[in-house]
């Protein structure tokens, strides 16, 4: 089954499902058994909290979620380690590495505030935060996931106040990456390869990192398509770079700094892609007309 | 004034005020005249939004608003340019470079449905996410910034409902970047120099970017220190490298690739400043366990 990101169009964060086969159907976590669908190339698209593990935790804003495997079917003791090469435990790492969302399924089994009373409710989309180890009480290998819920969405449905993780309250965001389906498909079609360096960013497991920039901003006054014509496959060097001004994109698309126009790097692109040439215009003159 | 930046202790959203005489005291917004206080090296650290421009807007969670300068001061009417070198809006530049936050204060003379029906109301912190110009119906030029309120913080207190950015309906956020005070304190240290490979990431009109990366995450399970010895100062795609478990810290603290703990590079370090041993070994054993 191939995955599929992000929020099935008609579903909403609240609406609650019979059963797994209800789930199944309308695409929200395919599978009918088993809480994680993914495997490690295609990364995770959803799970199912159904309260298997004693150290879980639902703060509705961020959960604690164990891995899958090791347990015995019958006695649901565990029995052996978990492992990183388990397809859905691969699949939530890879969702980490490439900031992929998954969407969280909540059921009536689930010894939580933000459980439904009977069948499954969705939850909306969280990140993979984190991912460590942990030994249990048995010294087998658990593999232990953070998942945080993304901002704008609608608001969560709970009887309860959600709790902030008191370890961020006196941080900030400073940057934040976005990503669509598009800029999805432009690092596929670049290997992870910067256009401008060639840098790829190794993760976990042999993974890698890339980011998709829009040239002409997405929202806004700006108004960017979500286009391959407006998108690049960056570095996060280079990404950041062009988000904040340093460098501009010239008509025969090579690099200059901004302040002065110097050149300093060509863009280098496949046959099958080209950046939209008002999209370059639009970058190199927003920020142009902000230097002086 | 020297800048502060984050929510003042004791003061919260929703948290109303008599008159500007009132915010400054409390530190909410500290000149009495003049909607920005912030300058260009420093960046801006508060704003009040009292309807000064007819197109600025106010959405809740995203707002419009449009730069210091080029008014009479009797009739209010433009009659020149506004200037990236005024304070308030090269501040605010700034504040976009460097992902600092900024408090938002609505005044009563504001068309919104969050301004106060008297005096002023707090709003929380928001990013500057956005900067470009705009020319106005007589042909002068405007310096607009978007801001979007920052996640992870006390609910909105409004009448009506916020409403998001529908360019951003089909977007997700795969990275966030956190941002503490001691981490703008590393960065300071090393200039924004990456302490692996040098790089400066340069923004709009010199301004330059780096990344502030705790070495032992901060929050549950891992509970890392916001301090000096579990941080470093790295470019951006040093720490999204650390961060998916690309690469590990040795305990000489030069650095190895994870997959095959082959070393690559050395982390440089000034005089005054070394991570605490353990919090290298915590953040090698985290992923060498997840490697395998």
């Amino acid at each position: 089954m191939a995955k599929f990101f992000g929020t099935p169009d008609g579903i909403h964060v609240g609406q609650q499902f019979i059963d797994r086969a209800e789930l199944s159907k309308l695409n929200v976590h395919r599978p009918t058994q088993g809480g994680i669908h993914g495997n490690r190339s295609e990364g995770a698209d959803s799970i199912v909290l159904s309260g298997g593990y004693s150290g879980d935790a639902d703060e509705g804003d961020y959960i604690i979620y164990t891995g899958h495997g090791g347990q015995n079917a019958n006695t649901r003791r565990q029995e052996r380690d978990q492992s990183v090469d388990d397809p859905g435990n691969a699949g939530l790492i890879t969702s980490k590495v490439l900031g992929l969302p998954v969407r969280v399924i909540r059921g009536a089994n689930l010894k939580s505030p933000f459980s439904p009373p009977s069948g499954y409710v969705y939850g909306g989309l969280f990140e993979v935060s984190d991912v460590w180890t942990e030994i249990d009480s048995n010294g087998y290998r658990l593999i232990k996931f953070k998942l945080e819920r993304l901002p704008e969405q609608a608001e969560l449905v709970s009887a309860t106040r959600p709790i902030t993780d008191p370890a961020f309250a006196t941080s900030t965001v400073t940057r934040r990456i976005r990503d669509t389906s598009v800029s999805r498909k432009v690092k596929e079609m670049y290997g992870n390869h910067c256009q401008i360096c060639g840098t790829v960013v190794p993760g976990i497991g042999e993974r890698l990192y890339s980011e998709g920039a829009h040239v002409r901003p997405l929202g806004r006054p700006h108004l960017g398509d979500d286009a391959l014509e407006n998108l690049l496959c960056l570095c996060p060097n280079h990404h950041t770079e062009l988000d904040i001004g340093g460098m501009v994109i010239l008509d025969d698309y090579s690099l200059a700094r901004t302040a002065d126009l110097a050149r300093f790097a060509d863009l280098s692109f496949r046959a099958d892609h080209q950046l939209h040439p008002s999209n370059a215009t639009y970058q190199r003159e927003l920020w142009i007309k902000l230097e002086s």
